[in-house]
């Protein structure tokens, strides 16, 4: 993909360019390094926060991590000290969809293969750390049930009472497949367990992953676990990970996991790889300290947030600002021209399919309907305080003429200033404009400004959020408003929202694109994650375990005859 | 449990010490590193390997593992450089009953929480390459259910036809989770997937582990996956991983895995790690590239091999030497007095309840009675055409009037010789006597007796293995005559046989204890390991997923106010 096949540098001298001494780098081989957070004592933050977002993608994917790794790649081409923070890729999409999600072309962290798949083993300890609370509360049903009164008595511990139909702690398996999303555990009971009604979602949607991203440290980790709310008892009191004495030992399992990766780009600039929830069930965003780290150690951090504004960035203040108080500087949209057009409703895009003319071909038209989406995206973001600069992520099709029209409609909504990315192509120095934007636009002082308050009512939360996407109302299903009652008795109605619903509309219907008006939120449910501290606002569904599809990306993948990885990308 | 703290040594000077060149070390932290096996290419294999064995172990195990960490360092504390390859040990017992598996006392492997956690994660990897696997059979299932003759249409893929009841490969996961033993998957089939009965093994029950202990390269182990048998088709035909196209993923996920990981010990001797096999329905030693590396880099190679001499040492000649060549050069059998009494079978020894008069009072009468196992296992190792030494793993009650009378025993049933281990209490010091019997034994030249011909037909080669029990016969369900045509029909009648038996006695049946007589094996099937390159054969019903008891050990397991773990042993 490259011209020329970048020269990789050892981790460690990575790590010294950072400014890292020795003895708080963990070397996992060659080019990829664990950091104690402890090396954030020795320096005070100087580094700027710039936070990159997109318009609302289409199933293509608009470039947001070839876009955020060209920036810190451009920044330092202009001579400024840059790190990347960026999440870490789930093993499902690797091998069910597209072979990897390291960025790509000259915009990439390196080695691509270490990235995409174990890396050092962060996602896999989430995956033993969640399963073992499963297994325990299990083992926990299985032998109150099986002994009664007796159990207390043997072991002097009390009769947690769980109740079999209110497990809310489902398993997670770090792959796409769709058999164990529905599934029947303990099948015939006896010394085999309970048998009850469960399910596997893919790890990366595990509240361990949250937590992880949100954490401050490891003894705020420890107490986040072990406030996680693993089941209900019969009398409808929740049973946390403490009341069941695992907290500590899945502490245990992510003691190393809560130290992020260090890796490097095409360029060699340093990125810090740590934590990869999703921007829909959960908050969609790297670590909490893996910013702290790297904004002791540059001056920019440039860190992407999932999906469009109103998903990831959204989430990035109202959950991640609002617990760890780290403020961007200044907030990047990406846009793809195509993707703009299609969002004129005129044409589809299909992945796997060719592009349609629409796309390959010059049509302002189109663009001129479709721009609407990121004028709407520049407005949500700037609704938070801060400068909105639009990254046009080009592509080879793309026209001069489409490109002009783009960046004068960008300019008239707000944007802080609207300049081309050529990141895929040309790296640091394709993204070089753009990052003197980004300087400017660093250098001014802003307020963060939040849709609602921790104390506003949860009803009231829901309201705010739903005219933010611009809907007429939040209409909340009976279960729904049961569910506030029972938050509010948990004490627990301070927390912020995570508002799960699709990505692929700003509204909560994925058939409904560019701006949609005119239309109503339905929320069907809430869920509380105690540990990350959110709660889940279900207004559609969302698939927490994915399928393998009929040509899995898995069939491509192999070793050469030398022992080298082909078909990762 | 030590006077003084062990000082550890960065690990890349242990490796040094090894004579390992820096480029074929990849350090996992300071304290661990992988050892690229092209380490090998260097020198010519020189080392001799000793097999440590045991007797037929009790609930409360022998202290093989303390015996054979203690003889490497008690090789080195007499002047030689010796090596100690063991397994890694799984989550499932960590968590669920000791706290871990690393030795104990002074001969114990360092650090003792990055040996009994994830260590570099190869268990993850396999746990993640063998879930691959299933996720990728329940896919395909799922659309060729779906499509019908469409699916071949649609992706130019031949129709597998995939008998969803003739389903061999469970999942797993590393856990001791007797929930997930009998699982439904895909309930309410639609979009879910095709619902059909499933379960969960542990992770090291995989055939994916066994194989990873028995490849000799990356080239091998990938081609051994590759004849892996997942199910057989609605046809009777098997359908393996190369068949699904889902093989070279797999191996692309274990391609460090297959890299033995280096620790050492309380005193500096260097341990490698690699693989955790076990010892019934596989073959329960560590892996043959360790080996491979440990014997040209050391004098001396110091392994063991699962359970009693019936168990894991018979397959270490019957599969691994047979795959691998590589023979040791003496034999180890580690015997305790507490256990030998037992096998009086004048009283019990229960875990966590206190020891019997019995045991803690001198009493040669027992002694003289049990110690007809010790008698067994000796002549059952010799049978394989090496010398024998017994080693006394010493408890402080145990009384020197047993003691003698045990060495004499040992001596006259044939042993080479008969000494005291005090590794535990005295690390390499409490094996020096030990380790020089072992030298002088080592200076023989020996060859290795095979009990079976790879051309013996199947139904002798488990008459003779019967035998070698002291049975009468194995006795043959249908089932399994039914398997041995099956396996004929599939050409692998060729393979060894993996005997799946209780470790708990030397026949089939856990409650004959000492040495049993007149008594039958029953065989009820076969299962066809081809990727691992063995048959096992059915004599009793083996857990594979542990569950947790009522007082699991994770409850102990947490992060200390410093951030240290606590409650692993």
């Amino acid at each position: 993909m490259n011209d020329t096949k970048p020269t990789l540098r050892p981790i460690t001298e990575i790590a010294k360019q950072c400014g890292i001494d020795d003895k708080f780098v963990m070397s996992y081989g060659q080019y990829v390094a664990k950091i104690d957070p402890a090396v954030t004592k020795q320096n005070a933050p100087k580094g700027k926060m710039i936070l990159v977002s997109a318009i609302t993608p289409t199933p293509l994917g608009e470039g947001k991590t070839v876009t955020t790794i060209g920036l810190s790649q451009g920044l330092n081409y202009i001579g400024k000290k840059a790190i990347a923070c960026i999440r870490q890729p789930s093993l499902g999409p690797v091998f069910g969809v597209k072979g990897g999600a390291a960025g790509g072309g000259k915009a990439e962290v390196l080695p691509m293969e270490k990235l995409n798949l174990h890396l050092t083993g962060d996602i896999h300890a989430i995956t033993a750390a969640h399963d073992l609370a499963s297994a325990a509360l299990d083992a926990r049903l299985f032998h109150e049930e099986r002994l009664g009164e007796e159990f207390t008595k043997q072991t002097n511990l009390p009769l947690l009472n769980i109740d079999k139909n209110r497990v809310v702690w489902k398993r997670v398996i770090d792959h796409n497949d769709r058999a164990l999303r529905n599934i029947t555990v303990g099948v015939g009971g006896g010394n085999n367990g309970v048998e009850r009604n469960d399910g596997f979602e893919i790890s990366a949607a595990s509240e361990l992953m949250a937590i992880l991203a949100l954490a401050t440290d490891l003894k705020d980790m420890r107490q986040r676990i072990g406030r996680i709310i693993l089941a209900y008892d019969k009398s409808g009191n929740p049973i946390t990970t403490e009341a069941l004495e695992v907290a500590g030992a899945m502490t245990v399992l992510l003691k190393d996991a809560i130290n992020p990766n260090l890796m490097q780009t095409a360029e060699n600039t340093p990125a810090l790889i740590h934590a990869g929830p999703f921007a829909n069930i959960a908050h969609g965003n790297s670590s909490v300290i893996a910013d702290i780290v790297g904004l002791q150690l540059a001056d920019y951090v440039v860190t992407e947030a999932g999906f469009g504004s109103d998903m990831g960035m959204e989430k990035f203040f109202n959950i991640k600002y609002r617990q760890a108080g780290i403020a961007p500087s200044c907030i990047v949209i990406v846009a793809t021209i195509r993707s703009l057009k299609s969002n004129s409703g005129k044409f589809n895009i299909k992945p796997g399919q060719p592009l349609p003319k629409e796309v390959t071909e010059s049509n302002v038209e189109l663009l001129s309907i479709g721009c609407a989406n990121l004028g709407w995206h520049i407005n949500n973001a700037k609704g938070y305080g801060l400068p909105v600069i639009v990254a046009i992520n080009r592509f080879p099709y793309d026209n001069q003429e489409e490109l002009d029209f783009l960046q004068q409609y960008a300019l008239k909504q707000g944007a802080f200033a609207c300049e081309v990315s050529e990141a895929f192509a040309k790296g640091g120095e394709g993204t070089a404009k753009l990052s003197q934007h980004i300087v400017k636009a660093c250098e001014q002082q802003h307020t963060v400004t939040l849709p609602y308050s921790d104390d506003m009512p949860l009803f009231d939360k829901i309201q705010t959020m739903a005219k933010k996407y611009g809907a007429n109302q939040a209409k909340l299903a009976p279960k729904a408003l049961q569910d506030i009652e029972e938050i509010k008795k948990l004490n627990l109605a301070h927390l912020p929202l995570c508002m799960v619903k699709t990505p692929m509309s700003i509204s909560a219907d994925p058939n409904l694109k560019n701006v949609p008006t005119n239309f109503d939120i339905d929320v069907t449910h809430l869920q509380v994650s105690a540990g990350a501290g959110f709660i889940r606002v279900y207004a559609g569904d969302v698939m927490t375990m994915p399928g393998l599809g009929t040509l899995p990306a898995y069939r491509k993948i192999d070793l050469d005859d030398a022992g080298n990885i082909v078909g990762l990308s």
